[in-house]
């Protein structure tokens, strides 16, 4: 009885990401879609990314929740254009929600655009939002076997980054098998494995944002 | 547009969840709503508490996800009746696939019945499942700010369980603020601290599920 409402309302957010993906290339913009469950690491990640950058980066920032703008304002301290969504009890971004946010912004003078999804494994994965690239982060404190019950999730990923690398001491988590079972689920997804309290493998990111926007802006 | 729907469905789940509540009380069932996001803990909690049981003693357990049986398959090792609920790509149980799972069990042999929820922090919150009691987890390594962000959820729940403790020497999680955020959106919530890998505070979290069981037998 909801399917084909559903398929409408998806229908039309695919139609309005084509039309965002379209203005996104015409004026270079690379966008990278962040998704994960709540406290994997999301908003970290991108403070330890923001920080490295030059003041005159041209990168910008979009981070939806259901309530809270907590992490806008953590984001913000780093001088870069960035704007909380309130999705208003939805359990994902959505391509009209970014829509309007990005009003008033001038898309050519931005050359990389982080969209931090609503902390959640399951809605986010139907609504494609223009991005060039979709991240899963998936924390070692979270069980190996996440890819394997979240399946749509990973298998719509061009990335996982395995983060909290420095609490796998303390905790059961195998690493060869996470990766593995999202292997299984995508087999082409890239795989990095960071830190956001020691740094480590925050170069690999920061590596993997630039490779893939080179090539994307080189199309 | 999608408001009607919603809460017509909604309407729906609701008038089982009450008929469910119905059963469940004449028959002496005292039923425990677990929800949580993906990996903070929920199966390893319902292991270390079957664990203890005596094997007479007449617990049931449902357990719902998106894809695979792992929950499942690690909950019925105890030798208690398990199973699993294939929510087919929902983000979230709802009373008709409980009612549905239940079938061919006589709850009068059941004094105590676990389902565990979607790992999930939005959806599954709308859901009444005809739970007597419901309790939210949260990992310490999830950020004390999940209360914030995600109220609803919070505000249902009658016990918050702060989970995985152990790993509080290695994460920046402040348990006070975490407890005193839980209290700002749910006022009369419980909360108590719990490590699966320690043991530390599962005597606390049986003593709940003792008492409230009585309490509920009581009335």
């Amino acid at each position: 009885m909801r399917v084909p409402l559903e398929k409408k309302v998806l229908n039309e957010n695919d139609r309005l990401a084509a039309s965002l993906r379209e203005r996104f290339s015409r004026h270079g913009v690379f966008v990278v879609n962040l998704i994960s469950a709540p406290g994997s690491g999301k908003t970290s990640l991108l403070e330890r990314t923001l920080e490295t950058f030059e003041k005159s980066r041209r990168v910008a920032l979009l981070t939806g929740d259901i309530q809270t703008d907590n992490d806008a304002r953590r984001l913000a301290r780093f001088g870069f254009p960035t704007r909380q969504i309130s999705t208003g009890g939805a359990c994902h971004l959505d391509a009209r929600m970014v829509e309007r946010a990005l009003e008033g912004w001038e898309l050519a003078e931005i050359d990389l655009l982080f969209l931090e999804n609503v902390g959640n494994l399951v809605c986010p994965t139907s609504y494609d939002l223009g991005e060039d690239a979709r991240a899963v982060l998936l924390s070692v404190t979270e069980g190996e076997d996440k890819p394997l019950k979240y399946p749509a999730t990973f298998h719509h990923a061009d990335l996982l980054v395995l983060n909290k690398i420095d609490l796998l001491p303390y905790v059961p988590f195998q690493i060869e098998l996470a990766r593995e079972n999202a292997r299984r689920v995508q087999p082409g997804i890239e795989i990095i494995e960071v830190s956001c309290t020691s740094g480590k493998g925050l170069d690999d990111w920061r590596g993997w944002i630039e490779a893939h926007r080179a090539a994307r802006t080189a199309l």
